[in-house]
């Protein structure tokens, strides 16, 4: 195979027509595939069909003295703030227990940032005539639609391998307009990167302009990885105190996809002065959230080490088809020289650069094949992605034998889209 | 027994003597009781312990074809929208099914005004240079916390025994800043009033000078009858369509006092031009709430028949606790002329008028002799009883047995601080 931008007019020609026959071919199978959103697979949901026979006996009711079934406990059984705070690397202390999304405390943080003010905010957000807020990307474009609800001014700041561009970050935050910054700091959404210790140091150490500055931490992927063994991470709460930031970082993390999404359990974790603030704020809000989730999910988690042979089972689901995507691409694009990719051995995507200019018509001809991906763009503030390259592959949902054929139609679809981008 | 206002300056003295010495006995006892919450009861807990053994076979995790156990459905399962409509007598469209609690989807309302606007908001009320809020007085604290941690300007509108004075509400209305108001509207909170039709009437038919009046409906106790049949009660949304005012209201309620406090599901209801704008807000914050514990409250309240059968079993553990309650209040509190109080048939509290200036001083005596009780004033905007009369009994919580002493220690008080208030 030769590199598409080495080819001639002519044998570029000949190329389009053999890879349209081919898309035609996969388009009259009449596919229907969703390869759209980070959804564990069914296997993974049956992998833990034991957490719905726990919680049978009177003595699963109780946890440390407390009546799970009963209201109270705000900020969440001890128990699995242990859990989380084991996890994660900080103190139980540092933790609050929600509900059965991070994304929800996520918004909620933010959101109380706009009414009411952080801890040390001078007023509340609303108040203020701008808001600005640091959106590494590529990224998650939920983190970004949150912010944007609020009207905030999203700043696109470049993915390097090493995490967020450091140099770009510590001039836009010189801007007391700027209040804080979306971060998935391990196996990064969508790139799958694990930012390096340097950068995760830059970053604690920053001295933002903003004296209420949020930097938000969603450790989403924390202990999901597919390939290889736990890679230990750094727990962001003590390298910010380090740095005299202890109050600066809110960090999220859930068992979406540890046990069920949308029925697992989440958390925030923050200095204990933030934790003061925030349940002042939270008592006005909820008496408590799930307790009894919480602790069906300590018995079924037990600690760390538990939850890690757990996600090596997920692994053993998730990794062949990871390869599968990557695999193919590697046979079928790489010598084309149109696109490049990570090889992430953890985390939920696959982040591919297609020829700038080409994402969009790549994915449009996906759909009409019948595979359905994340929007083009939606990786980048407002949905807008300046170069038109990046595309983010879910590939957790569809079965192996699904995403075989799915991914088929993408490197068909991706040649597509080059060679008319190089003219045909 | 003599009225104590009838008794001479000698009697009362001679009385204070009598219910100190039995105040001193009974505090020497060292009880430890609380009536400050409505939290149900070990017993009511125990009673729904079989929801623990459901969703244990495969078939338990798909409703209407949905897998409940991934993420998807923002507004909930079909199954959850059909009961809670069928309880509140609503379409099951105009259901939303949230998570463990109404109070967070209450708050989320508000939160959701003041940030963006409602469908019909000119502005977010974030802009507005001031929101008022309707009170019915005595109500729901919590109501009023949210409402005041948003810095909203709280108006107390009386109750009468048909629910809020309407000549108050409709004069009230006709300024453009008094954006909404409370409203429990069946056993009202702590009041255990029934709004009467002409009420319901009155307010579904309101003409508020704000294009955004929120009514909020927070139908807590819509099945809670712990004394004879249960009660029809008129579908809000149905009779605010009826006057032009569809979109006017925000009907809530939950699970927590029918399965378990805070680990049940809650819902909002409303219009459907409203909830299609209130689904554009919230697909932002939330993926979906807890289905599976949807799944498991359709699976174990089936539909209203069987719902009501459940509420019979809670009635029978509630009502002894009431009669024991109101019991001693008419043996030993009535012949003394110093308080009154309603004989409620659903709900959770006992409200009590003790003679004005004395609320603050009898909880107080309470607390010293170890009976703690909803803070005096609680039941009023910031927390301040402008009659120093108004005493919310909580009688859920504790056994009969140490509800007979608790409920002892609060007459004892109540006799003292009224000798005090006379004269001793």
């Amino acid at each position: 195979m030769t590199a598409y931008s080495k080819m001639t007019a002519e044998e570029r020609k000949a190329e389009y027509a053999e890879v349209t026959r081919e898309y035609e071919g996969l388009k009259a199978r009449g596919l229907n595939l969703n390869m759209a959103r980070g959804k564990p697979g069914k296997a993974q949901l049956d992998l833990v069909s034991d957490i719905f026979s726990l919680m049978l006996k009177p003595e699963d009711y109780v946890s440390d003295g407390i009546d799970v079934r009963n209201y109270g406990e705000l900020s969440g059984l001890p128990a699995a703030k242990r859990l989380f705070a084991e996890i994660l690397g900080c103190k139980p202390e540092q933790v609050f227990v929600g509900g059965n999304a991070s994304l929800q405390l996520m918004y909620d943080t933010i959101s109380k940032a706009y009414t009411h003010g952080l801890l040390r905010s001078e007023r509340p957000w609303c108040k203020e005539p701008v808001v600005k807020f640091l959106c590494p990307s590529p990224g998650y474009d939920r983190h970004f639609k949150v912010t944007e609800s609020f009207g905030f001014e999203l700043i696109t700041i470049p993915m390097t391998d090493e995490g967020p561009d450091m140099d770009a970050v510590e001039k836009a935050i010189q801007d007391p307009a700027v209040k804080g910054m979306w971060n998935v700091p391990k196996y990064s959404n969508p790139d799958g990167i694990i930012y390096s210790a340097e950068t995760i140091r830059r970053i604690a150490s920053m001295k933002p302009a903003a004296p209420d500055f949020l930097l938000m931490w969603d450790n989403a992927y924390c202990i999901h990885e597919f390939e290889g063994d736990y890679m230990e991470f750094p727990d962001i709460l003590a390298e910010c105190a380090k740095y005299g930031n202890a109050d600066m970082v809110f960090e999220f993390a859930s068992t979406s996809k540890v046990t069920l999404p949308g029925a697992g359990i989440s958390c925030f974790a923050c200095s204990e002065a933030n934790m003061a603030y925030m349940e002042k704020l939270l008592t006005v809000q909820v008496i408590s959230f799930d307790k009894v989730n919480q602790q069906r999910h300590v018995l079924y988690l037990k600690d760390k080490a538990h939850t890690l042979e757990l996600m090596k089972k997920h692994a053993a689901i998730m990794g062949p088809k990871f390869r599968c995507v990557v695999d193919a691409l590697d046979r079928e694009i790489a010598p084309l020289e149109i696109a490049s990719w990570r090889r992430p051995k953890g985390g939920y995507f696959v982040s591919l650069y297609a020829m700038p200019g080409t994402a969009k018509r790549t994915l449009a001809l996906c759909k009409e094949a019948g595979v359905t991906m994340t929007g083009a763009g939606a990786t980048f503030p407002y949905g807008k992605d300046p170069q038109d390259s990046n595309i983010r592959i879910a590939p957790s949902l569809p079965p192996v034998e699904e995403l075989e054929q799915a991914i088929a139609v993408l490197c068909v679809c991706l040649k597509m889209a080059a060679l008319e981008c190089l003219g045909v």
